[in-house]
């Protein structure tokens, strides 16, 4: 039995009337999502070379492997930090301005001009996840399966490109890895060398955390904030420091909430499930009490 | 070195007997994964005209552009819901019995009605998750790259179609937003305006919750269960009313567990990683003890 | 206006330098993520024919599509399991020595034989993920779209492989269940039958548990590590029992977090959130303190 | 600068009225030229275990693989033969007819079941190829890369399939042989064992030729028709035997053109351009007059 | 064994080197030619509705259907036509010039403004090919599966764009039917109603060719130029009148060649395998003598 | 109505029982005629740079382009031409014999040496085919749309294979410009500078044919051979000399036939459709006689 055709005029006029889920269609296109993932990818294939993208190249043509890469990377990331400016331009209604254009070009070399420096950082984060999971058997087994190493090489992208005044992009690229590794990490925190998180699924560190060195955080872990103070006209004040202060070498187990803009001293212990929303001493351990009923 | 053959006959005869695991071959096909994915990217292209599907379209043509993927959308729907219903009818071993053809049609037709309202009711979550935000800049950033956007438009699709009595259908669409934002919303629940959960990893609403208005979830919320009345012989009662009530204006945050046919009353504020098992009442606020140690 | 080339021989030179995120190219390949996402769908096929795969087939040809299917499930795991002992195996600088490529032959060979007893053991969670949630109505529905059973597969999977001594491979396979459900079980740990966990975002099963028959989890749970002992050169030691033992009927509660090796006694109950270091007497109930501020 | 929005309102209004190039698309659907193209491929890999399909098959597995082979095959088939049937069917305007649905099935297997017929045919068109082409190193390559194999092959089924009583799908199958091959050979045509077409392009063979055994054709051969008569109405008259009859052993060298229901006897050699429209003479030779200008 | 690297420096410099092969690669893209097939494509779908594209969408929403592909289509040619004037635009080294980008938009409008004419050109070319044809069973089958409609659909879209004088495109269009069909026509020439070429491979029609109505052609027919005068420097005289004039109601066999500015008289028969380089009268008839040998 | 199962068992025996049609699947797999097609799209793009490929690199960054894709096809060629020796190495049952290996990468390796030199071969037909014919505007325009530049591409390339001593491969990348534009040039063929094919379908070059500098050869010409001469045993005597010798600066029209070894004389001129057995003097001229009946 075929379909009965349904009556759709009525429908498709609502839903071509603008509104707030409508976007004008006269400005230039958003940006891809997938060509960020093919990006990401192809980024991963020169922070690690030998573990992603073309595995089996043999060391003397590499140079000519990284180049290319290179290149595509940087005409693809050009379009796409141009597309995020867009989306905010009032200038950009027909098309990108000169403006937009130029500081595309300028970030997206600006970044990769950043790329040594980011796998260094990497690097140590590699040689943590190794050192802290008693189940690792090889720093090459984190960088190829660890959720944790996928989620922070995507946040040190991030957070490069956001440091540079990309808009957008950062975040779709921060929220591709939280998709696939429920990690959360916005592109705004700052973190430091040797950075692990265990298992990772559910930790959420904000926008202005400040993350030190040798920090280790489980599953769950939510790094947020306390309030959100509005200015006079009822708005939220959007971008003030309101996340923790984290320093070097502080564990924090799984399902810990800390909130607000606390500090939490160097080498303290935060155990699981607890919820912090005042300084902790440095080398302090809050836990939570329990009660066998 | 070739592999060598394996002896096969005897495995292949253990896993081609029927069990638990086996489903009748001779039955239709099950609802197909992919095209429901399709059928929710569509969704979202003619519900937020300009973020998704084909985004550059000029304002004039929009309604051609509507219009078609309406129609697309119609048709795999009426295929799927169908499917859905084969899976549960006892008639349906040879083919589609007669009254699961007409209901699937009569379901997709009532569905594609429902679209405006739908619409309408995600223009309200969008505002809240960029007045809620403070990390926000733009509605347009919510819609494009929010989790919580995700999720509660597969939601709210969904919803709509489990109320119109589709089969297995509404579940597929919930667990695809949970797999791609680690939220877990069940389509029976009732969820008010300017619902918005921040991060959201880990966050779980139950078949028969009921939330009002305004209500803001962070990650790793559970509106649960806390206990699965049996019938006399042993079996579990399914679907009576054993989730929590949220009214308007609640926030909880993250990690707390909320359990039972509760009612967490208007404008209270329940505290990260607490649990939850008796009514709150209007304008309180549950927080966790903390023990330094 | 074309984007300006850019200087990249530093870049390039720095990047091509060898150091810890570097693998050596002369190696074999890694193994192929892609290949092993087909190779577990290819085996949800088999262990549920009618649901997943080529779902239309005639029982009496039923044989066929399942050997075939076999055929070509040990011929990629071959390959694959051969590329996870290259990448630890010394002698495999050119190429897979005589041993690796027999030992993958004997276990995938060995793996392949196993598939009926793990299917008998999945039976056993599908009726468990049907008979424990009320919003489940059929069996079908928990094969086809729970999450606890797509990652109870893998983990099954997986746990077979890792028993028989196959690297990397089992931990690839339970990582693609990780990103898909949130669920994370680690391929050591040994887990009765009837397993069930509801929802699943969050959870987390370490390496060395130990868990009964019967058992249900639910999302957000830990069953972790406390310490890491370090041996006297200040190096985790690695590979000691050192996660919860679970033993039979156990049921804990969403958000619970439970440390170290200690046991679960039959029929305990652990209540949300809660924080356990320590031994639970059999059929006690753990529940987390309230405070109504 | 975007593009103007043109005006289109006029232009959908023309084209979507009904007319000679438009089909009444409440009708089931066109048969799938890409799903034909997958089952040519399939046919061709159980025709020729180990050129095509999955070549690296055990010979113990080889069965099931065929077998699965076949039942995919089977159902695609029956579904292609009944949207061919629907095309032409008067009833089918909601749906396929009862009959049309039985005959496709009925159709289907006899087709399955005559496939060792055909590849034992195939096997004398190998062996000619090999025999006839001193470039040829091996039967193997004539299967592996010939375009006379490939071109044969699609007939063979092709005509087998029209033999049963197919509409549309024999004409697809060797249209898709003639755009690889440039060979068109309409599948009513009747060919006799060891059939060859060295090089092949532009080679034509008519709808009512019968051509013996161990024929040898060249490129651009046509064997067409002279005349088409027409009835008082003056409409051609469909299906009158009106091609040439070629007997065994022939040789009919490149670009010669044979018009008509004429009969070329057996041995006769046809040599390069000649246009012949009469009987040829058993053993006979028949060459071009040269004019050195 | 592990392939050995080689030496690849030298080559590279070698074929970075810039010479004839080699584009300026700062220019603007090549027109793409995979983009060019769907646009043809998805013109066959609106050209023949209910055939290609999507075939089953209710009549009442066909308009929908058609406005949002033509849209479509529209945009990818103003691009498409954009980079062919690109090619050869002297002032479009840094992105297309102000001038190309306005000629394609107004040339794309002016090509869709005339899909209906065009549309009712190819419905007499179905009628003639399914009158012509004593195989067909009706117009339907000439339209799905006929090389002669695929070629000449192609012909009558390229035509059009070169008609309003966009380069490059139309030859891209002309030579993706030549591989498919083995039908070259140039998108020059001009070719009245009710044109038909049965078989059709190899048949090849000429720059500046005139073909009237009611014509019809078979493989292997060659309507060409005999001669190539130069001008006074040696070099070609580009797009002089070279090529026959067809008159109409002429029949023109399999093989036949003409060549140069001759004109073939109406209701002239052409036979096979001839060469002719004068005028032919009108209702004459050209064969070639025989020597049966 | 679901189809009925049909009983498959005996047709899967015989179809499994081995003959001419069947290839010993314990053998290493066939060559891979879609990475073939990978590798001269690959060669394409560092042949004609700018034109195929990626289009858009900056010229400082091509030799990182075609370095790594040069990298790319060596890896791929030396697997692909091992494969074609396993394929009549009668050593390699059990996986390729190390001397089948160590040709492979030696003769792939001498393969990418003589790139330079294939791309100086084609530079002259790209010269010849913009000179040749009236209808090109650009050299461009010959290299990125004619038929004759990818059939001569792909000629030049598996005749630097064909001289290596490469098995298989050679033909497999004729017959895929074979299948694409109606040429067929056989890669044992020598073949001059400045070759150009005007529109080409239909066109035949034997395996022995020598032909000169600029030579301009038309559609449906044929160099063949004429007779098969046979040893003692009835076999054909395979790789004589048996193809035309075609001297420099001919021009042979289309559909000329050819055969034999038999050479025309420098500057001759064969007319279309004329049919040649023996030597034709230089600078002389062939041509059909005329018969207006």
């Amino acid at each position: 039995m075929a379909s009965q055709p349904i009556e759709l005029d009525h429908i498709v006029r609502s839903l071509s009337a603008s509104g707030v889920c409508h976007r004008n269609q006269g400005m230039p296109p958003m940006p891809s999502v997938p060509v960020l993932e093919d990006v990401v990818e192809k980024l991963r294939s020169v922070l690690y070379p030998g573990y992603f993208g073309h595995v089996d190249i043999a060391p003397p043509h590499l140079p000519y492997y990284i180049g290319a890469t290179l290149e595509e990377i940087y005409r693809s990331l050009v379009e796409q930090i141009r597309r995020g400016f867009c989306f905010f331009c009032p200038n950009d209604a027909n098309g990108p301005c000169q403006e937009c254009e130029a500081r595309s070009q300028d970030m997206a070399a600006q970044f990769i001009e950043s790329l040594p420096e980011i796998r260094d950082m990497l690097a140590t984060d590699v040689q943590a996840a190794y050192e802290g999971d008693p189940a690792a058997t090889n720093p090459g087994e984190a960088i190829f399966c660890y959720p944790s190493i996928k989620a922070v090489t995507n946040y040190r992208i991030a957070h490069a490109l956001h440091s540079l005044g990309v808009h957008l992009i950062p975040r779709i690229i921060t929220e591709l890895a939280h998709s696939q590794t429920g990690i959360d990490i916005h592109p705004g925190a700052e973190i430091g060398q040797r950075f692990f998180i265990d298992h990772g699924t559910g930790t959420v560190i904000g926008e202005t955390c400040r993350i030190g060195d040798n920090v280790r955080l489980y599953q769950g872990v939510t790094l947020g904030a306390k309030s959100f103070p509005k200015d006079e006209s009822g708005k939220l004040i959007k971008g003030i420091a309101r996340h923790p202060i984290v320093e070097d070498n502080v564990i924090i187990y799984s399902g810990a909430t800390i909130l607000g803009r606390v500090t939490i001293g160097r080498e303290a212990i935060i155990g699981g499930n607890v919820w912090v929303t005042e300084d902790v001493a440095p080398r302090s351990k809050v836990i939570q009490p329990l009660d066998h009923g």
